[in-house]
């Protein structure tokens, strides 16, 4: 794709949590030639921590746009990121990939791309990336291929681009059936430095992951497969 | 429907603005018998006196809980509601009811139904009520009812209530079909005191709506069709 002058680069809109999986898939976008409006939120996470690494992800990826907004899921409550519910600990693969887990944030998906909506309808953008992962989080509903096929199909229909004009809304989730090793993989591919990334669920103070949490857990072994050391900082 | 303690009322989510249709909505939601949570939005509105206006009809109408959640639209900019854009004022009834006009706040209803669904998920409520209307409203997309159908198949999807256990979730839009003479009228009959509501889109400091923006013109046309006059005050 021909991003020179005469052919300004596309806007797309990439939902960036400051994790690896949105770091791969920001990249993806920004290497397919798209101009990347970055959108974090401030949804009441505990781990607030990740928002620091998304600006630093933004930046060292040179993204044209990195914006963070307020949305306030924790007054509903529900959810161990956002409430005083326990985040599980040292759970096996068989466990992390069956059944929803009680980090679930209830429609959070849901509500994150229609915030990305609303941004690429004022942007003119067409394009949304996510970085869902069916593989990994077969217990989130929000992360399988049909549920964003059903997300596109309202896209078109609730916008007056889409509705009006009869453009199509992509989402685009180019991570969905990779494992945690080809994220890796393909991350060091498109440069993605890792050291910026935080998926801690329960950091500590200092930033330190906890090494035990089912984010921590999956992505480690991603990394040991991969053959690979993972940059950040562990307590343990 | 028996809501005697042996029976306890299913629990409803409905979306409250402070206008007169979600008033309308919120009564009939009650009267079906459900117990209503209302959510109301700080979107960064320029018309944020429509809060008061919920609360003071959620009151009135002795609704089960009002929720008021921050979601910052305005960050995204590109609507005449949350945005340095002029209202329109003084349309005639054909312009308004044509077109996409500079109040629409892109995909809002999609970003307030995924908050709806969000908290439904939480409460255990299975029903959405919105005010969305068709008929005056024909220049927002999102208030068509292809688009919430389409959102009522995106719930089922997205949610672990829906895709693990099969729950189906109904999103209700009882005033879609209906007039604004209807509005009223219904409203009227749910013991709906229009006086609380607050509909105007550029109200003055003192609350006083406009009289000339279209949501101001389609409200005084509907309480003139009904042979009632309209109980807020008016700057001329």
């Amino acid at each position: 794709m021909t991003t020179g002058p005469e052919h300004p680069a596309r806007p797309a809109v990439v939902l960036l949590s400051g994790g690896m999986d949105s770091a791969v898939a920001a990249a993806i976008a920004r290497d397919a030639g798209f101009s990347v409006h970055a959108l974090s939120f401030r949804y009441g996470q505990r781990h607030a921590i990740e928002l620091a690494a998304a600006a630093r992800v933004a930046r060292a990826l040179a993204l044209a746009q990195h914006l963070i907004v307020d949305v306030d899921l924790a007054a509903f409550g529900g959810s161990a990121l956002t409430d005083a519910i326990a985040v599980p600990q040292d759970r096996s693969a068989d466990e992390i990939g069956h059944g929803v887990p009680p980090t679930y944030v209830p429609a959070r998906n849901t509500v994150f791309l229609s915030l990305a909506l609303a941004w690429s309808e004022v942007l003119g953008a067409r394009d949304i990336f996510i970085g869902a992962n069916a593989i990994d989080y077969s217990g989130y509903p929000d992360c399988r291929p049909e549920y964003l096929a059903a997300f596109e199909r309202l896209a078109q229909l609730a916008t007056v681009a889409g509705a009006e004009r009869g453009e199509r809304f992509v989402i685009h989730a180019p991570l969905l059936r990779m494992s945690k090793r080809e994220i890796v993989e393909c991350g060091t591919a498109h440069g993605v430095d890792f050291a910026l990334t935080r998926t801690c669920y329960a950091p500590d103070p200092s930033g330190a992951a906890c090494g035990r949490c089912d984010a921590c857990l999956l992505r480690l072994r991603g990394f040991a497969e991969a053959g690979l050391a993972d940059p950040v900082a562990y307590r343990r």
